[in-house]
């Protein structure tokens, strides 16, 4: 199977290292729109060849969109248009996109939506670019394929088949109830990263050395905010009602825990302490 | 040499495990108010004898406090008390806490104040008590000495060799500074941790399946709130003023955001994000 990957940075040149070394594509074509990214993808081998992006819809049997969910709501619709226009009409379409309900709006009564599949692979790291690509980043991860009854039994067929090669259990979700979910366990932990970032580095502005004893847990929960604007802005502001919401709830919190601190009422913070060491059962 | 360590927890038994492994104490004397743990630590063989709090503070040349911040300010003075009608003069005691100007102030005209070092080596887990022991522990991160110049430069000269055994790196530093700067760099990722899992908890009471896409990203912001709370609500509120404050600058931050994103104003949020980005440069 010959597989178009559009979009060569962490999600899509991963995607292409464990599809290729696992035998599940036997040719790869990238699509990548920065030419220094694109030099890279070729010269690092995350891909066959690098095509145009006509080329890449023409050639390929599946394409997988691995671009920020911003530019996939343009270039889906035009992706489907193409298909509609091909003899060829198995071809199939992913995104990996962590928001959904923008992009299933953007295609919801596109005469060839049966051939796109919304999914997206809960797994990542904190950078990005053709070198932040890595084998087995999807190993053993959640994938989600939102209101697959929208797409042909076919095609769904072979996505899962594909993540299967990537070694990623598939579960089942709406593009609402997705959104919402993501929201809870992923967005709002990139809010709060970059709110510490941020609340740091303004202290260092009169403290030098603010940051010579930061260790482990203070790095643990930072590291989120040296994700990318160009990914964040998008999900961020495509599903900014769930983070709005989410958000709201975070605040709340927070004050919870500073009226309880600043009346030194130590049962109230035990409380809340107690109440969050429940993360126990969840997290290992 | 002798030493004891009141408080057989994750800091505690760690000291034990390597500060007799690299040969600097001859034995180790263990006293533990829980007899769980007290058990546990002699049976996992973290300590070669447990003693009576007397018995170990007669005995020892070097004492560490190894307790939850809130029983070190009582069990401090009353440790100088002893060493006050004590023969042998040149013992030192240390404790290893995360916050230092209560303590500080509860010995500052203590006659024996000079054989007390504070200090706090910046290395820990989310867990706790003496099964969360382990090798290695400190190796390679940074201790603290606070307000060494009242201490008898024999006694940080002992502290100073004994973190050296341990693999650690000293920096001196007043305790109003040092506390300062742990608000910033440790204590307010513990509390937006707690809040984050609150947050997501509460969501769970109706929809039970939120944690199921939870990937690496969300379980590094919130592992620490696995905390104890019987170590965490000393720190917060002896070092209250520190941690509203960033705790104050911190929600500034959010809401920021928070208005970024419902204004959907891309450029702001974009503003934000390149800002926070520059963790960068700090964290690996």
């Amino acid at each position: 199977m010959t597989i178009g990957i559009i979009g060569l940075g962490l999600i899509g040149g991963s995607m292409a290292i464990d599809l290729k070394r696992k035998g599940f594509a036997d040719e790869i074509v990238g699509v990548e729109s920065d030419p220094v990214n694109a030099s890279a993808a070729e010269k690092i081998g995350l891909v066959d060849r690098i095509a145009s992006y006509e080329e890449c819809v023409e050639q390929s049997d599946l394409i997988i969109l691995a671009v920020p969910v911003g530019a996939a709501v343009r270039i889906l619709p035009d992706v489907l248009d193409r298909f509609q226009g091909m003899e060829k009409s198995d071809k199939v379409v992913i995104d990996v996109c962590s928001t959904k309900e923008h992009l299933a709006r953007s295609v919801k009564y596109h005469p060839m939506r049966r051939s796109y599949v919304a999914t997206h692979p809960m797994a990542g790291t904190e950078y990005s670019g053709p070198w932040a690509a890595m084998p087995g980043l999807f190993d053993g991860h959640a994938c989600i394929l939102c209101d697959a009854e929208e797409s042909s039994p076919k095609a769904v067929s072979v996505v899962e088949k594909m993540y299967d090669a990537l070694n990623m259990r598939t579960i089942h979700m709406n593009a609402a109830s997705h959104d919402v979910h993501t929201a809870y366990v992923s967005h709002i932990s990139h809010v709060t990263s970059f709110a510490l970032a941020l609340t740091v580095l303004d202290k260092e502005k009169d403290e030098k050395h603010i940051f010579d004893l930061a260790s482990g847990g203070f790095s643990s929960t930072v590291r989120l905010a040296k994700s990318s604007p160009d990914m964040w802005i998008p999900i961020l502001t495509q599903n900014r009602d769930n983070v709005l919401h989410v958000m709201d709830t975070y605040i709340e919190k927070m004050n919870a825990f500073r009226e309880a601190i600043a009346e030194s009422d130590e049962e109230k913070v035990r409380e809340l302490i107690e109440e969050a060491n429940r993360i126990r059962r969840i997290i290992r």
